[in-house]
Formats: structure tokens, sequence, C-alpha cells
């Protein structure tokens, strides 16, 4: 008993400080580990593997709509990045330079890639000829460095891994249908994999990508009530074609500059999926991400134990068989009670207990994390109900998100209406905005809320700017944000 | 017809001049392009796709041997380089380093990792306390960099992707019983995926892995007679436990250094895939890796176009249905014979024809990429058929690459006669070894021929040191190599 307590006691409860929690609980689960250089993180394997299951469930997505993988160069000689001048900007301040190599000083310094548009820019140039040759649709899978003043494991790291999209275009039209599209695959693999309802809109310019015309991006609410940027797709215009020359033999023989575009998410989505989920126990994983999707944890006095070992290995084999990640922990010299705890803790969404009564009776106790349901189910029908129920987890997950979400939304009228929001509660504020950068920059200064995008389908229309009280051109979320 | 001919004639001949053949046929094949970064290549779609099926093969192989990944970061402290005193001397000269990021400079040099045993033996050193900790079994895909002197695109690039595996042990014993299931796992992995014979063996002490006790490898011979180092595998003793400090409360409750491997293969096995199996019409790819498996290619006059393309369609879904990577070039701008000779030298391994004839007759024909053989087939067999020819051609792919090495190799018993030998032909040579490095960098001076290893099981057994003439302590492979 003192054994449990003191397990539970190792995580600070999110009410307290909702941070602290986030750290104890990532590292309790051997999510990471601090690396011994600046802002890096070591992804241990259960956080490494929530990446991977992230990379196959995307992947297959960016395949089917018809792209391909690619792989460019760590380096970007310095003077890519100059070419284009947001971009520079944007992206200088934190970039890392290489300025030695195999024991001499480079001529020119080598840039680690924070985002790969020059490189892959001044490739397109060579690659593209015609229009034929067009759209042309790559990703890639790679790390990518921005030395951030302030880091926080997953959310904002010195190093990261993600995937960026970089697509060529005929025109405009072309170009744009390409942005939302992979918005789209965004918004639907938040809310069906990783179960975490998000909101789609569009950037304003002071937030927009360096170097984008446009900027639309997906925004989940964690449970602090503030904004995680879960994924951008970036409508680029001829921006990045002129400066890298991207030009193409047009239908009426003319050359022209492509359109383009990017798009990315990052591992910074695992600190998303963990503080919009998690619990005071620990963590929750959806189902479809979740490295072990169920632990099979046997009960019983020892005298008992050789029958129930034997089923609950059969039923390890079955749901295997069935496709389901599933583990056991047959340990003897841990209790039961330690283990529910244990993987509780580590956010496994299903745990099946099989104990000498189950047997008598057939069948076996599904209990899901989300919700601490407990269904008897009888044994020959484990492999249906297994996989049925972990649909039923993660819909539960869903929803459970978007009712804190809805809980956390609200709308103001005025710059004090949302001062005054912000000392009661916390979450996002619609509010109406005049198209100034003067009074978004106001509502950062004041309440230190930034306006995370304006929604395509907003749960209010304002017609004022909270600022100066100007007629609003468009309705925006407002949060603070990580 | 003049298409034709200029199609093939801008492949240099292998006879001719094998180094160009190689740089035609990679780039003409879209594989890769030169990047803009000294020695530094772009893995094309088709060319990573390559990497991705590579990946695939090997991830299963190592998660059914119990490694789970993880992801280290890219940048290693000087100061780690150093703790271990041959791994610093081996890898130093290679290293770029970044001395400057978020514009202030770095008060310690930071180096692009050329490998990960320092980084990673750190972290160890702090997960592992006790032998319940062990075996610890991690393998990370990642890209490294080596500022290489002479490079060559796939084989020798500055930078690269590949695994590495890192695991500790309790004892030599199991650590060493490790390196060898790792390396059986690379010979399988090339025989049967890649389809590339290997001599497996163990490395002298000069070409061992800096910092290792021991290093094995599986060696590939060229279609030129050069070697290619496949893949290692490294039992690393303490070394790297002294270093970084990695120690255990063993069974006894005695604190006690691990004992640790590394095993790694990467991206030059697609240089050697290369240079294992293509021939003077481009590249053959093994069909468990080709991204394309089977190109279907309707034929006939445009008039009996339609019911032709109507049948090839329905092909191409039984085949993807069937699992099978296919594609149809249904072009009507481009003739049959140009697909024919486009898609032999893009190396896919199966081409299917069907035209109004062979629908009289309800078949299509298959042609093998490594024969020329045409198959006919019934069109109700198709699905199953394929498949089953897919399998025959690999197993052609790994005979005629087994004759090819079989037929160049060869043994001495004298300097001289190597000196000789290599007037005449190129290859492998078997020969007895003193066990001396003045006898090993004898050769090397003489005839350009390196130790490529120590094979388990030679096809000869040497008595006398083909230099010093006293007794031979090994059978030793000889040759140039990448």
């Amino acid at each position: 008993m003192s054994k449990e307590k003191q397990f539970v006691t190792e995580i600070t409860p999110q009410s307290e400080d909702f941070s602290r929690w986030y750290l104890d609980v990532i590292r309790k689960a051997e999510l990471m580990d601090y690396a011994p250089v600046r802002g890096c993180i070591v992804f241990r394997p259960d956080g490494y593997e929530l990446w991977e299951n992230i990379q196959r469930e995307l992947d297959r997505r960016f395949k089917e709509t018809g792209h391909r993988n690619a792989y460019f160069p760590l380096f970007i000689p310095e003077h890519f990045l100059l070419k284009e001048k947001e971009h520079v900007e944007g992206f200088n301040p934190e970039v890392p330079w290489v300025t030695e190599a195999g024991g001499e000083k480079l001529e020119e310094r080598l840039a680690i890639r924070p985002t790969s548009e020059t490189m892959i820019g001044h490739m397109y140039a060579r690659w593209i000829k015609s229009y034929r040759d067009l759209p042309l649709l790559i990703n890639q899978w790679c790390n990518v460095v921005r030395w951030e003043k302030r880091t926080l494991p997953f959310l904002r790291t010195s190093e990261f891994l993600w995937q960026e999209g970089h697509t060529a275009h005929e025109d405009e039209e072309d170009a744009r249908r390409e942005t939302m599209r992979m918005l789209e695959v965004y918004r639907d693999f938040a809310e069906n994999v990783l179960m975490m309802p998000v909101i789609a809109g569009q950037k304003t310019p002071s937030e927009k990508f360096a170097g984008a015309v446009d900027t639309y991006s997906i925004e989940a609410m964690m449970k602090d009530g503030r904004a995680v940027q879960a994924g951008t797709s970036h409508y680029l215009g001829t921006n990045f074609a002129v400066a890298f020359d991207i030009k193409y033999l047009n239908r009426e023989n003319v050359m022209t500059y492509c359109h383009t575009t990017s798009w990315g998410v990052s591992t910074r989505l695992i600190g998303a999926v963990i503080m919009v989920h998690g619990d005071d126990r620990g963590l929750v994983l959806p189902p479809k991400i979740a490295p072990t999707q169920v632990m099979i944890i046997p009960i019983g006095p020892p005298k008992a134990r050789e029958p129930v070992l034997a089923k609950a290995n059969e039923l390890l084999d079955e749901l295997r068989r069935a496709g389901v990640r599933v583990r056991m922990d047959d340990r003897d010299d841990v209790s039961p009670g330690w283990k529910f705890n244990e993987y509780e803790m580590r956010g496994i969404p299903i745990r099946l207990e099989i104990g000498p009564r189950d047997l008598e009776n057939g069948q076996c106790v599904l209990v899901s994390r989300v919700t601490g349901e407990k269904t008897p189910v009888p044994l020959d029908r484990v492999a249906e109900e297994v996989p049925a129920m972990l649909e039923r987890v993660g819909r539960e997950m869903f929803e459970k998100a978007k009712r804190f979400m809805d809980e956390h939304t609200f709308d103001v009228d005025t710059l004090d209406e949302l001062k005054a929001k912000y000392e009661e509660t916390r979450g996002f504020a619609y509010a109406g905005w005049c198209g100034s950068e003067a009074c978004e920059s106001r509502v950062k200064e004041e309440t230190g809320a930034t306006s995370r995008n304006i929604p395509f389908e907003p749960a209010v229309t304002k017609s004022r700017c909270l600022v100066c009280g100007e007629a609003a051109r468009h309705t925006v979320v407002y949060a603070r944000a990580y």
C-alpha cells in the first residue's frame, strides 16, 4: 500500500503545477531523457515508438495523396539562406554553423538546416523543365535544428525530428489546392489518430512562416488551456521560385515560375498528445499510436498461478495474431496493484486482468485507461472485443478532449474583458480583429495571448476589433501558446 | 529506332569504364543528384525508396531479435569524442564542427556525429543500474557525417544515412553472441533480400573499427572485382564502458563494467546493389527492394487500344491487391520499344506486355530483367505467377552474382603471384597471413589490395604467409576495395 501511495505522489498533480506534471510524467514513463547538449533530448524507445507510429500513419496518407519521399542534405551553404529575404530574417538567428571540417576551416559557413525550402528549391530548379514535370510532390523525413532560447522536451528542442513536404505546381490554383489538401490531411490525422480536436484556420500575417504568402495551421488545446500549433501548411507563391529560379515551360511554351508549397509536422506532436490527454495518474495514449495497446496482468495467489498463466499466454498469442500491440507482465515479485499503477502511468489504453475466478467463469476483465470502466469479456470473444474496445477508448479520448476544449473556449468583445476572463479561467478566446498588426501585438503585450489563427469555421463571429473597436475584418482565436 | 540507339549509348559500357558506367546509370535512373555541398548527394525518390525498402526489411529483423529504436542527438560535445583514445584518433580527422549557434560562439565545439558510441555510452551509463536492465538492445536510424577526401555517390558521401545498433551486456559471452547474431542478420539480409552473395569473417586488427576489440564484416564483390564492406558488427569489450562508466550491479551485488557491441549498415548498400547486379543496359534491382517490381506496358496499334487498356488496368488492380508494387506506362506518345529500354535501364524486375493478339489468346507476356526470357501467362493466372516469378528473378540474380564472385576468386601463395594475377584478372584473392601488420601493409603498397576479412568459411586454407613465407596464422581475403 505504501508503495502505491509513494508511486502516485511522484507525479505532481496537474492542478498544482502543469509544467511540473508534464516533466514528471515524460521522464517517469521513460519517453525521454535530457541529452548533454543544450536543448536536446534523447527519444527513448517508448517515446520514439510514438513517433514511429505517427510516421507510419502519416506516411501512408502522404503516399495516398501522391507524394514520394526523398532525402536532401543536412548542410545548407550560407549564400542559399540569404536568397529569400523574409526567410533569412526568420531563421538566421536560430541557426548553428559548421565552420570547420576535416581539420580545415571552410571557405563558406554551412548552416545546419532549420527547414529545407532553400536546398530543395535549388534542386527543383534543376529537375523541373516542363509542365510535364509538374506537380512535383516530395516529402522528407529528417532532423532539423533551431537553436531556441527557451526549450521544453518534445515541444521545443534544439534538434527535432519532422517531415517537410515540398511541392511545385503550374499555377496558384493548383498550389493552393495542395496547401489545403495537406492541412486537411493533418486535421484528419490529429482528430482520428491522435484523437486530438483541433481548430483549422489561417495564420495572421505576423504569425506566418518566414517566406510564405499564406500559412494555415491546426491548433490544439492543452489541459492548461494553452495552445500548441500542431501542424502548418504554407502557400509560398512564387517567392522561393523567384529566389531559386524554379521555372518551367508551360503549355503555351512560355517559361513561367512555379508556385510552391511546404507543410510539416514534428515530434512536438508527442508533447501535444501528452498534454491533451494526460491526467494526474500519468499518460493516456491514443490507441492508434500507443507502443503497447494492451497489457495483460495475471492475478491471484501463487498456488493458482499455473492455469492462469497458461490462459494468459494463449490470449497474448491470440491478440498478437489479431494485430494488437500487446504485452504481458507476469513477474511474480511485483504486486498487481503496483502493475496497475505502473501501466496506468504509462498510458496503456487497455489493461487485461485475468485471475482464477475469471478462469472459472470463462472470462477476463478489460479495463479502460480513460474511464476506468471494467468490462468482463468471455475468453472466446477477446480477439474481437479488444480491437472494438480500442476504437471505443479512442473515441472517448476525443470526446473528452473536445468537451474540455469547448468548456475552455469563450468569446470576448474587448481587451478588458479578455484580461478579466484570464483572471478566472484559461483557454481559447474568440475575438474580432480589425486586421492591424498594432492591435494584434497589443493583445500579446497585455495578456500574453497570441493570435492562433483565423478559424475556417469559427464558433462565433465577432463584429468589432477587441482592441480598437473598429469593424472586425476577421474573427480570430487568441490563446497563450507553447 | 534511332531513339532507341541513342538511349543505349548514353550509358558507358561496364567493360569500357566501370566507374563511368556507375555514374551514368545512377543519374540516368534518377536515383540521385549531386548536392551543392561538398561530397553530399540528394536521394531522389527512386533512390530513397530503395533505402525505405531496405529499412523496412532490416527493421523487422531487428525487432524480431529483441531490439527497439531510439533517437540520440546529432551533436556530440568535443570532450565526449576525446574519451576513448582509439576512437578519437579514428574519427577526429573526419569530423565537421559547429562552433557558432544562435548568433554566438559556442563555449565548446560540437561535433556532427560520425557514429554515436560516445553519446549513447554516456546515456547508457545513466540508464543501466542493475543486471535486470541488461541486455539493453537499442538501434538508431539516422544521418551521420564523415568529411571524406574522396567521395563517390552512395558508396562514400560526406553525409549518409544508416542504422547503428548499440547494445550493453552482462559479460563478454553475451556481448559476443550479440555481435555474431547481428552479423548473421546482415548476411541473411544481404543474400536473401539484396540477393548479394557475401563473405562473412573477422577484420584484421588494422582494419577494425576505432575503439573495437574485434570487428566482423560481410564483404561483397562488385562487377569490377572490387570489394564493398556491406555491413560490420563490433565487439567493443569494456572499452566504451570504461570510458563512459557504464557499470551495473551484477547478480553477486558487485559493480561491474558492461560489455558493449555496435553494428551498422548504411546507404552504401544502395551503391553495392547497383554494382553487383547492374549490366550494360542499366540497373537490375532485387525484387524485394525494387520501388517498382512490375511495369505493365500495353502494346499494339491505336485502333486496338481500348480493350487492351481495359484488361491492362484490370491486371494493374489485381496485382496491387496481391501486394505487388506495380505501375503501368500507357502513354501513347512514346513507343513500346522506348519504354522497354527505359524500364530495363531502371532495373524493374519484370515487364508485363499485353497486346491485341495476347488478348485473343487470353494471355500476357512476362519478361525477366535478368535473363530477358519471355513467359506467356494465362490472364487468370497472373496474380499467382507474378509473385512466383519475382522470387525466381531474385534467385537468378543471386546465382548470377555468386557465379561471378566464384569465377573471380582465386588463391595465391606469394605476393608476386598476386601481382601477376592482378595483371590478368580482378577479384578476391585468398592468401595466407602470418599475422604481422607489416606483411599486411606490404600487400596494400604493392598491389592496392587490402585485407577484407578472415573468412569464417574460407574456400581454401593457406599454410604460408604470402609476403614473408612464414607459417600462416590465418587465411585472409585480399581485394581492392571501395
